[in-house]
């Protein structure tokens, strides 16, 4: 059993080592700018100690980890462009359309969503691909409900934008470890608590969404609740729950 | 076999009838807004035709020839974009972004990439989806050089940005019937033909491009030779090639 910050190193690696479709040709520059960014590969992680602890290899889950990262990493670079949230900077450094153009980014953005298709696609099942899409098509729904400004169901719309991404990371562990479908429910509710506290500490953080909305208070409050579920959620689960129980608490106190 | 324009029928049916991801919500109207702008739709007629000259039937075939046509339009949606071509006007109708909004302009493209993955998944085999993502990679590749302006290998530049659709419509169109890699080559060959067929004759309804490039008298002859390489492909072919006869007169003299 890993711990976290050995899963992190494993992410790290395989995403450093990737090869991109050769045809992207000087494209791929921006690809490796905007995955190199210093992410907290959070849902990589979630995925390869979803699969290990379920009994799956972290070899074999690398590549879905690595496909649901280019995901989001697609989300925040067509995020940050001018006709979305229009952010200049993105983790301390300049977003990639202000590194390479607007256009470059929006290609950046379109080919990294093709290529963790490509990369959920090398898997002898296409479960981790469907499930990949689906969680993608769900992610695009909270985008567009975020960029008309349809936020009267902030709920709804947080299961959506970051929530999907989490549920998939957990999904596809259980894929790539063969859980079937009936002994997934604990798993896929562990994943919307995930996702849930994930985003409440974030607008904490930011002092945006739920921190706005509920107060401080009541957020981090609302913060420890759903991490208390997420714990009473894998003491549910007969498996070795060591790692995932480290991500809840990294999840419930990260500061950046 | 069913002749071109009844296949074009079949294609705008099933495309009217698509369901999309209710997540998307009301995103959904500028996807079908994108499709419905009146295509000439030759990348679904080609996949459905050639899968019906395989052996395969045209009914199978249509998740994957609407997937082929899903890709391109994601592709002309986000080329319309201010930021890469900035085209305000699609087949004499407001771009999506001017309709929608570059946002949302920007998302819908992604939700139609992704729905294409979607449909493409609806197989058995991940063969087809595998076809589609790799030339969709291939695609955004030739768009990157386009944006770039790197032209100076014009015969590059197309067989990625038009001539990957058009080998994938042929290549899923043999996925959908089954032929085996083994007996693929005079097929692929003529996916390529096509392509290259298809992007002289635009660029000498644009007066651009080949037409530019080489003066209109040769660029006329190379569309005429390509052409006639074609023919001569489906001379070599041992099926019932009247369908895919007809689409290359189609392309060889159209005019819009």
């Amino acid at each position: 059993m890993r711990p976290a910050d050995e899963l992190r190193e494993a992410v790290e690696a395989y995403l450093g080592t990737l090869s991109f479709t050769p045809e992207l040709g000087d494209l791929e520059a921006a690809l490796r700018y905007a995955l190199e960014s210093g992410g907290k590969r959070v849902r990589p992680i979630l995925c390869l100690a979803v699969a290990e602890a379920a009994g799956g290899s972290v070899e074999a889950a690398l590549p879905a980890a690595a496909a649901l990262e280019l995901v989001h990493t697609f989300s925040l670079v067509h995020d940050d462009l001018p006709s979305m949230d229009d952010d200049a900077v993105r983790r301390g450094r300049a977003s990639a359309h202000v590194a390479f153009g607007e256009g470059v980014a929006l290609l950046a953005g379109d080919a990294l969503l093709a290529e963790a298709l490509r990369l959920s696609l090398t898997y002898e099942s296409s479960e981790v691909a469907r499930d990949l899409v689906d969680a993608t098509l769900g992610m695009i729904g909270g985008q567009y409900r975020d960029v008309t400004g349809d936020d009267t169901d902030l709920d709804g719309l947080h299961r959506l934008k970051t929530g999907r991404l989490f549920v998939a990371a957990v999904r596809m562990g259980l894929d790539v470890a063969g859980i079937p479908e009936s002994e997934r429910a604990v798993w896929l509710a562990l994943g919307d608590d995930l996702g849930i506290l994930f985003q409440v500490v974030d607008d904490l953080l930011d002092g945006d969404g739920y921190a706005a909305r509920l107060g401080r208070g009541p957020a981090s409050q609302l913060a420890d609740d759903v991490a208390g579920r997420a714990r009473a959620r894998l003491d549910e689960l007969a498996v070795d729950t060591r790692v995932l129980r480290e991500l809840v608490d990294l999840l419930a106190v990260r500061t950046a």
